[in-house]
């Protein structure tokens, strides 16, 4: 099989959700870091690769670029026990996919950017007010649904849990705080369990000398 | 076969993609208004159906709730010529849909809503200006794409149309002017010749008269 290739920045969330799922799929590949502080997701290399000039992109095969977080996602986790089989599972896995690109990471991942990633949050400070509004809408939500359920979907751990995980576990960077959610931080601990987990700055550096 | 239920709003482009979607699949169902200006969807029995409290929803089989627009096409165009079998081209419609959301929507559809729909721009004056260039930014990825290609994906009319075509096609309404893209309107008159389209202001009345 042609070996993977990972498009990715260390400290971003969308990049971790690809890693992460490789890890725990087992699937060895080659991880590239594009250093998007330094302008290099903006070179027109990199943009002959991903027009939209955002990482993570995955290549499949030389020269076949996937980009989005979320659809390299369900790309890698289809037909694996990530994500579901049954029909309305699926959907309601791509559901919370949805929401979370649409809902979560522009509040909670741009606070976390423009905080603890570019430090200008200062500079930020006014956009950063209308952030945490609906920010926290979506935790509010997260933890309505987890109040009852261990997982997103069906009751066991998919790509659903793995793309919101990313970044809620680093709320705290983009100064959300968890305390109000208990049922979020029992999840996080339930994601944290699973079999070959990893953390989000682990660089992974075995996997470029296989 | 049960109904389908869709909750929606005429206005939505949105509730659009689905509206059309169904349409041209052949698949009867009801439409149910949801007036969002007068608050119908923060009710609690509204929110019991979804919980991030937004249109469209569709009710799949009594008391089973979708909501995401993109999912829910999803869910609808599996299996039929609306979404690619091959996994590769699945993929590249997986990424045009998150790319409609986190890219376009938020600056396109939100410009349209407070100009044409909340009739605010003037109050919204500032936030559009940083609107107009994120928006024009997902037009012109489109218009590159588009230059070498009939529509997004395979060659061949997909969800990944619909979704983009929604709030392209009325992005005047934001304020967005697409005299500089000569591509993306050759691709909507395109999507606007496929069999059985409708506008989005078609109110479908005889649909619930079945």
């Amino acid at each position: 099989m042609n070996r993977l290739r990972l498009y990715d920045f260390l400290p971003s969330g969308n990049g971790y959700k690809i890693r992460l799922l490789l890890i725990q799929l087992g699937v060895p590949f080659e991880r590239i870091d594009i250093n998007i502080l330094a302008g290099e997701s903006r070179t027109s290399e990199f943009l002959n690769k991903s027009p939209n000039g955002k990482i993570p992109v995955l290549e499949i095969e030389p020269n076949r670029y996937l980009a989005e977080s979320n659809a390299i996602l369900i790309h890698l986790a289809e037909g694996t026990e990530f994500l579901p089989y049954d029909r309305f599972l699926r959907a309601q896995v791509f559901q919370w996919l949805f929401f979370e690109q649409y809902s979560h990471e522009p509040f909670i991942a741009t606070s976390r950017f423009w905080i603890s990633i570019l430090k200008r949050g200062k500079e930020y400070q006014e956009e950063l007010k209308s952030k945490q509004e609906k920010g926290y809408a979506a935790l509010q939500v997260m933890e309505d649904h987890l109040r009852s359920h261990s997982f997103f979907v069906g009751e066991r751990y998919t790509i659903a849990d793995i793309a919101l995980f990313a970044y809620t576990h680093v709320a705290d960077e983009g100064d959300f705080d968890l305390g109000e959610f208990p049922s979020i931080q029992a999840w996080l601990e339930r994601v944290k369990s699973q079999p070959r987990y990893i953390p989000i700055d682990d660089k992974l550096e075995f996997i470029n000398q296989n």
